[in-house]
């Protein structure tokens, strides 16, 4: 049970930082923490950092964990942009790119197009495939998270079941992980600047309308990695709206990016995506302002229901349209207070995103790090490692 | 790590029969097995039950959980009825009884009362208060679960901030846990029925509506302890009802038990409960039925959003009101396969609750089981223990 990979937490987590500590920690026998730290040692993922002031004798060597002991690949794939990070194994971006690209081209043209510019970011920081840990890959659709495929994903052409780590499998001997944009945005958001909140709702406000859901500091991806898809939840009074899924009412439909746009052009704007909506509010049009108002409180009426149901510590707004936030989240704000009960609203903080357009990446990389250095991996990976020798 | 709690967890999961067996699965060394397992044994916890058939020598003493080492008192206490349990430390029921009274009598009359019973429950299975291992008590209105004390309870007068484990200390050396009485009963159905599924919504429909959510096999409280208040999810169309709890068109108000006993009694019937609908219903009384179907379909729109949001693997449906469950869940499965998203209902189970009445006190024996015999809380227990000797 308590094998090298939970001497490593430990160690990571600066509760042991000699060995006699180790030993304090865990009850195990002198000789076997000597053992499992030189097989730690021996992987560099741990060093050892001389000797501390000590009351007498023989110092005792400090052990601390080898953060740059190899590095993840990240990739937070929007339909029309994404961006791209090699990070250390604390999470710490060494290299970083955005590029324009398009989901829609479908895995056979986009995922050699990430391995491209994945070896240029390796390139860049003087490391090899073979130094990747670990690789992280967001995507804007449902994942079946254990598999690492796409989901009837809508807006993702020809990704329907594609095993991702299948194809990564041919470059990097390492995992690959791939989960839903929005969960990875809620676990950077999480991870940086909400630790202390045990339940947290990421609401990503673009052309769509998604959230990520922290449930218990871990990502909720429900039965079939479709949890958090609220943009598909019914507003009342917009039964004559058509959404793209075949139903009416959508709240995506009525409050997404593309339907304020469309919006704003039936009013004489020049109004094409989030961003046209975002720059017409910016520049105090009164109709922008108020259509966006509007669809905060439509947001709102969604998420005061998911505020009763879940009674979340937090909710982040982030998303294209969240650039337009005062206004946003006055809406939001304003029909939640008015809704939910005042039980699990009187500490309920609403807040823009702080990390913007980087938590997918951040996110992204927090869960590959988690993932590879899990007391259970580690053993295995150990175990693996051993084998081979 | 890896102190005697996780040995009696390996030895409860029947992952481990024999000294060697911890040891193997251990690591620990074999006088560590030898010193922690002496503990559990001088503590009843576990007993050795004789050797088993081996292929020579003499054979290993087998180790197997002494469920009967003390035993759980367990109380769902509802708004006009409870049920109280004395159950061993499998959570099997050793005795249990069921009594009408008013939780609006407040704590100083209801907790004497229990106490009583209680103690009637134990003289019966010939236990005393010091064989009490942990209680557990299941109200009808939220809880701040770390403190044990009922918040703000709409049908609760003088529970608010009551300190339940605090009034039992006097009588018992034991935990108290309380919770919301929907949670235990996710938690009684979940652990009886649904084992295999991560993710799991408990809907009870009575004189009001609430849900217990399971997410990754554990009760979501959420940060108040307010997390499953559905009952007051406004429902499109019904502006003009309004809700005891001052706002206007919530699920309950429309579809709860007293609002359908109401639409009934303004139609000249007789009906003043929930079980009065249910039984007019029975009777083939085609208005009763309708309004069920009807209270199904308002209930399956609230609950297809939490579909979309929470991605669950089953949805549980218990209470008085599922007495009718054709129809009533004929009118909720309509709404969720037509407006949650294919994914998300591809696999999902809508059944009754199978475990009726008896749910509630099922998993409040349950919940204190698992939090007495966790292992850091045996560990906790024992140094206690061992401290006070």
């Amino acid at each position: 049970m308590t094998g090298a990979g939970s001497l490593l937490r430990l160690i990571r987590d600066g509760e042991a930082v000699t060995r006699a500590d180790l030993v304090r920690r865990t009850g195990l026998a002198r000789s076997t923490v000597a053992q499992r730290l030189d097989v730690l040692l021996a992987h560099q993922l741990v060093y050892e950092a001389g000797g501390s002031a000590s009351t007498g004798g023989r110092p005792p060597t400090l052990l601390a964990f080898n953060q740059g002991a190899g590095l993840v690949l990240v990739a937070d794939l929007g339909a029309t942009h994404s961006r791209l990070v090699a990070s250390d194994l604390a999470g710490v971006p060494l290299s970083e790119a955005t590029y324009d690209m398009d989901i829609a081209e479908g895995p056979e043209v986009v995922l050699p197009w990430v391995h491209e510019r994945f070896l240029a970011l390796l390139k860049e920081v003087g490391r090899a495939p073979r130094d990747v840990r670990g690789i992280g890959v967001g995507v804007p659709g449902p994942v079946a998270f254990s598999r690492g495929e796409p989901v009837a994903p809508p807006i993702m052409p020809g990704w329907d079941g594609f095993s991702v780590p299948g194809w990564f499998s041919k470059h990097y001997d390492a995992p690959v992980l791939v989960d839903n944009d929005v969960n990875i945005m809620a676990l950077g958001e999480h991870w940086t600047h909400w630790r202390d909140v045990e339940h947290l709702l990421y609401v990503k406000v673009g052309t769509g309308i998604g959230c990520g859901i922290v449930a218990d500091r871990h990502i909720h991806r429900g039965a079939q990695g479709a949890a958090g898809d609220i943009g598909h939840i019914r507003i009342a009074g917009h039964d004559d709206v058509v959404c793209r899924c075949g139903n009416v009412g959508c709240l995506e439909a009525v409050a997404g990016g593309r339907a304020l746009a469309h919006r704003l052009t039936q009013a004489g704007f020049e109004a094409k995506t989030s961003r046209d909506v975002v720059s017409l509010v910016r520049a105090g049009e009164p109709l922008a302002i108020q259509i966006v108002r509007d669809a905060g409180r439509h947001l709102g009426e969604v998420l005061a229901s998911s505020v009763n149901f879940f009674n979340p510590g937090a909710i982040v707004i982030g998303g294209d349209i969240s650039d337009a936030h005062q206004q946003l989240l006055a809406g939001v704000r304003e029909v939640i207070f008015q809704r939910s009960l005042p039980l699990a609203t009187g500490d309920l903080r609403i807040v823009p995103s702080r990390l913007g357009d980087r938590a997918g990446v951040i996110g992204a990389a927090i869960m590959v790090i988690e993932h590879i250095l899990d007391p259970d991996a580690i053993d295995k990976a150990i175990e693996a490692g051993v084998a081979a020798a």
